[in-house]
């Protein structure tokens, strides 16, 4: 999957990625009093609607983008029915020929890692498979060591599927634990020495792991160290927009041959018709295209 | 809710919660053949007979213990359905008495934490309230630092809720990370100061924080530690039992009152039909009642 992902990513000219993170308040008015209206205020209704505005929204960026990452916490918020969209709009995307990238960031000891796993690894109920989530990337915290990453590791593996292992993280606050510095060395660049390990095994057929990092956007320096580190590893990139990464921030983040990234944008696109006024409520798929496009030129120019 | 904790332990006099966390593999035979034959070698098969299971373990457990830790990743792996299990399962303990700690070990950025708060602030959808997920309780993990954590110490606040952080976990390669040096002190102590700050503004009654720890009873002389660092902290103890950890391990865990602790075991009880002879299939539930009883003579002995 990481040979399809950068395949894909070289075809289409684009390193990015929209995050489908929906909230309620970037809900169109219509599309929200539609759904209040056939099912009342209820998290059904937040499902429905979410599924729709992803829907249109992958609609608009089809052929532009490579890929959606879904951050399955805006879903979780809503509960079972919640879950239910997170999971449609993830059978949605591939359908509709994206990588879907879910943003889960799960990790536990190794026998419940082993069941996490199922996201990428498939569910086995006495012979019968089952793929329930529809993930081909998913995104796993390192806070539990080797582990608590084998089993997705595993799962990589037998199922060509890959994992992003946080590494350096997009918010403010995570140089309280992952800057510390070890024996002068700071924790991150220790979690990218580890994330090398894990995936010496786990190679695609183009140079890269499917044992894969998160690198923030919003840390130039500390990114550029990772890529010196770990001249194998792809990177996926949050930060980037909203959160205050720029194209320049990044340039350190790729390889000589500006490959080896996927970067995210998620409220910078998804409710983009929200920051320009040239844009009704009812042009917000219109509004994340341009905004898709604009954040491809931005990023490759 | 601390508090609440803390009195149930202290009128039941045992520190000890029951991890119900079911694999197929532990079902006995006739309830997996009744809901085979119902619904099919299917995702909802198994979220009937988990449901099924907890019940009737829990029936069997109750006035015993004073909570249960559903772990969530054994249902995620059985997609919606199994995630109907852990929200049914949450919502029949409640129901019964139990305080309910839900081991999500979720933990992102800011706004994404701030999603993922709901298991314990309820979710708001435009003016209705909803308490979807029935816990009490949740495990959260500190890699992302202080603005992962913050919008769950603001919901065990606003709801008088609870989390328990990742400090050391009962996992092998644990070391890998949390004991590494950082200035001649280990990560997990580094970790371990953070919870400390971060439950200060979150005292309940009875002298300990809303804002707790996870410490592994395999690791003795780490867990004393912690304990002697954070004397305002209240700590989950996982890895009793199956994993190794022994109430000798844990002595160093309590404070000098005896108290500060509630020590996990999962499959030790709920599998404990497996481990003795004298017990067939259908003593499952009377298996783990025996167990559990075991368990907190051992403890309190």
């Amino acid at each position: 999957m990481i040979d399809i992902l950068i395949n894909r990513i070289d075809e289409l000219n684009n390193p990015t990625v929209v995050g489908l993170d929906p909230t309620l308040e970037m809900i169109p008015g219509h599309l929200k009093e539609a759904k209040f209206a056939e099912f009342g205020k209820t998290p059904q209704a937040v499902a429905e609607m979410f599924v729709e505005f992803n829907r249109q929204i992958m609609l608009a960026v089809q052929g532009i983008v490579p890929a959606v990452k879904p951050q399955v916490a805006f879903y979780e918020r809503y509960g079972i029915h919640g879950l239910m969209a997170y999971e449609r709009t993830c059978s949605l995307a591939k359908k509709m020929g994206f990588i879907v990238i879910g943003d889960i960031k799960r990790g536990d000891i190794g026998s419940t890692a082993a069941a996490y796993a199922a996201h990428i690894g498939g569910t086995d109920i006495e012979g019968e498979k089952y793929d329930l989530w529809h993930e081909d990337f998913i995104t796993v915290n390192p806070y539990l060591g080797v582990d608590g990453i084998k089993p997705f590791v595993d799962a990589c593996n037998a199922n060509d599927k890959g994992i992003f292992v946080l590494v350096k993280t997009s918010n403010p606050s995570s140089s309280q634990l992952q800057d510390k510095l070890v024996d002068g060395v700071p924790v991150y660049l220790h979690v990218a020495a580890l994330v090398d390990e894990w995936g010496r095994d786990a190679m695609g057929e183009k140079g890269y792991s499917r044992v894969c990092a998160v690198v923030g956007a919003t840390h130039r320096e500390q990114g550029a160290k990772v890529r010196q580190a770990l001249p194998n590893t792809f990177f996926l990139v949050p930060g980037y927009g909203a959160q205050g990464g720029t194209a320049e921030d990044i340039r350190g983040f790729f390889d000589s041959n500006r490959r080896g990234c996927i970067v995210n944008s998620s409220r910078g696109i998804i409710a983009a018709y929200k920051k320009n006024e040239k844009y009704g409520e009812k042009d917000f798929a219109d509004a994340a295209r341009d905004a898709a496009l604009a954040m491809q030129k931005d990023i490759m120019g």
